[in-house]
């Protein structure tokens, strides 16, 4: 990718994060990029929609790169969902509040309005749910509950956001964690 | 309330619900609303800011009147949450994946741009809170762990519907309303 282009993308992703997809015009994003208007749709012949579509996937890609990065540091699941909580849950107040999920937004804003950007969210939401899923049968949790478990820890991280953003707190986020954290640990001691 | 006044937020909180604040013009809603331009600024003074922030108050208070019917006609408090759980995701799928919160899209695009409708929203979530911790309270459970309960159904939810709009399909929303149903049978058998 040229460093341009990635330049743009990056910029959008950060814009994207905090105000949206229809709160985020094409200008604001080649400004913000220090790049030529003309490159844009260059880059992005379908224009904003295109450029969206494309910085969802792109960070649906960085972002999936902490499950692991997290996972990979502590020494069992339960610590491990611990720790990715309390990482979101610091992201967040570091940054005011503003950052949660990079898709999110998007994702609320455009699925009843632009099926290629909804299919970039869905994608994107997938992707993470199979590694999630991956690591956890890893860890030797069969694959449906994995799958479950998985599916309950992203949507609480989700729905975490919304709530500590409108809050300006991170408690909501904190508790969530130790609900998923005691979830996983009844699987794995087969209380469930 | 005027009857104008009401159909302006009645027709406000249905275009919040599918696509967003930023994307909804106020040209749109008062053609929505039948009803002319200028009666916007009449009932509103402090125009679309303080519509929204209306919007969000009586979108929460109408979303709010669900949980005490849901979980009157259910005989306690789990079977209560696997209901409303159940009858979150049948609205989804009956409006063709457009009706999840009424709020939350505009949570997540206005908390880092707008303080007055970031309140409105935090004030909503916080009154959904309050009156789910004093129905599980009621229902026999101690204040701390009823509000962590009912704060993980809340973000359960909320990211339940971020998932489901953007996969169109209903299935995360039943699959985190069984963990919260679980949970909440955890504490109250004392396992917790």
């Amino acid at each position: 990718m040229s460093d341009t282009k990635e330049r743009i993308i990056s910029v959008s992703a950060g814009l994207l994060r905090r105000q949206g997809y229809t709160g985020t015009g094409v200008k604001q994003i080649v400004t913000a990029a220090d790049a030529p208007f003309g490159s844009l749709y260059h880059f992005f012949p379908g224009g904003k929609e295109q450029l969206g579509a494309e910085t969802i996937r792109w960070s649906g890609e960085m972002y999936g790169r902490l499950l692991p990065l997290i996972f990979d540091s502590t020494p069992d699941l339960v610590s491990g969902v611990r720790a990715f909580f309390a990482e979101a849950a610091r992201d967040l107040e570091d940054s005011d509040y503003a950052e949660g999920c990079p898709i999110a937004t998007v994702a609320l804003e455009v699925s009843s309005l632009s099926d290629p950007l909804r299919q970039a969210c869905a994608d994107v939401f997938m992707s993470w749910i199979e590694a999630g899923t991956r690591r956890f049968a890893a860890a030797g949790l069969p694959e449906a509950p994995a799958r479950q478990l998985v599916t309950g820890m992203l949507a609480a991280l989700e729905g975490g956001f919304v709530l500590c953003r409108a809050l300006r707190d991170s408690q909501p986020l904190k508790t969530v964690g130790e609900q998923v954290a005691r979830a996983v640990a009844a699987v794995i001691d087969g209380d469930v």
